[in-house]
């Protein structure tokens, strides 16, 4: 295929991908790379025991602040097997939502972006973990997670190849990805 | 206070944390180590564009497998700036509700387990990103966060000092902060 065929192909909207505006977006940015800088956030609040929820609505980015749609609330707690109400997942689980989530969005994204069609993507997320860690009875034990699977099925109008080289994009520019397998620096302060 | 009378005061349920079982599950652990091998699991499904559903329900833990009491779901989906459908909040903004609901329940059972009562315990999580890393504008730029920041209010009948003391000790066993501070190995297959 002729670069300009292929240009061309890479402007269709797909998988229901606005890409003409994607690709638009990026090359702003790519002029303005001070709109590139955003700032996501969270507010929570205790409700009792093991149970707080989070509010996430604002954000900054794209050279101001915005805003999503709606505000979103999400509960989060320990099951009654640790002792907790159960009022949502566990804060842990949050994680594996977060990354498969982030790594299908990119997966859409990619895909659209090399004219591919999908019909499917599901995925399965597991993280083992040895709560010996947080229940303070093994100092050889991390808190959190020792591993984390992902297991995807994509199906799409390409090779199996070329979903798989979908999948490898994905993973390599996923936020979430990273988050979680490279150190950030957190930075907690308390007022009391 | 007397060793014993510090015990008696730590069995007491507070802050909706029941205490005494909290402390008798820990002991069970002590003994049985094979009990605190947990496996979280979610899974996930693309519904289109940027927006996918995750679903968290089953466990495994406490010797065998478990579930919630009911199913929980969750969208995801990139914000209208970057050219998704805001059907949801971004992944990367589901981390910092982990981060916080993760600090917040430890918070929760520390207190308790020292026979603090809280009245409120209230936070803030701001988590940078510049965009450019996952628009694959520039390769020095991180995909991920490159600093969260956590602020948290917390109010309860102790002096400051020692609520300071019960977020640190909450830090220093928090599952969420391990994770994104330190290096979780993620493994990823895919079936096209």
């Amino acid at each position: 295929m002729s670069q300009a065929a292929q240009q061309t192909r890479e402007r269709v909207p797909m998988n229901g991908v606005d890409t003409p505006t994607l690709f638009a977006t990026i090359n702003v940015v790519r002029d303005q790379p001070a709109l590139a800088k955003f700032q996501f956030r969270a507010t929570n609040r205790w409700v009792g025991g093991t149970h707080s929820q989070s509010r996430i609505e604002k954000f900054s980015g794209a050279g101001g602040e915005q805003s999503h749609g709606q505000a979103f609330h999400f509960d989060a707690d320990h099951p009654k097997v640790l002792v907790g109400g159960d009022q949502g997942p566990t804060p842990v689980e949050f994680l594996l939502h977060a990354l498969a989530s982030c790594l299908t969005a990119g997966i859409a994204n990619v895909a659209a972006a090399r004219g591919v069609k999908l019909s499917e993507v599901r995925s399965t997320v597991e993280g083992d973990i040895d709560l010996r860690g947080i229940l303070g009875l093994a100092d050889d034990v991390r808190n959190g997670y020792e591993k984390i699977r992902v297991s995807f099925s994509i199906k799409g109008e390409a090779p199996a190849e070329k979903l798989l080289e979908i999948a490898e994009q994905s993973r390599s520019r996923s936020a979430v990805f990273d988050v979680i397998t490279n150190n950030v620096p957190v930075e907690i302060t308390v007022h009391a």
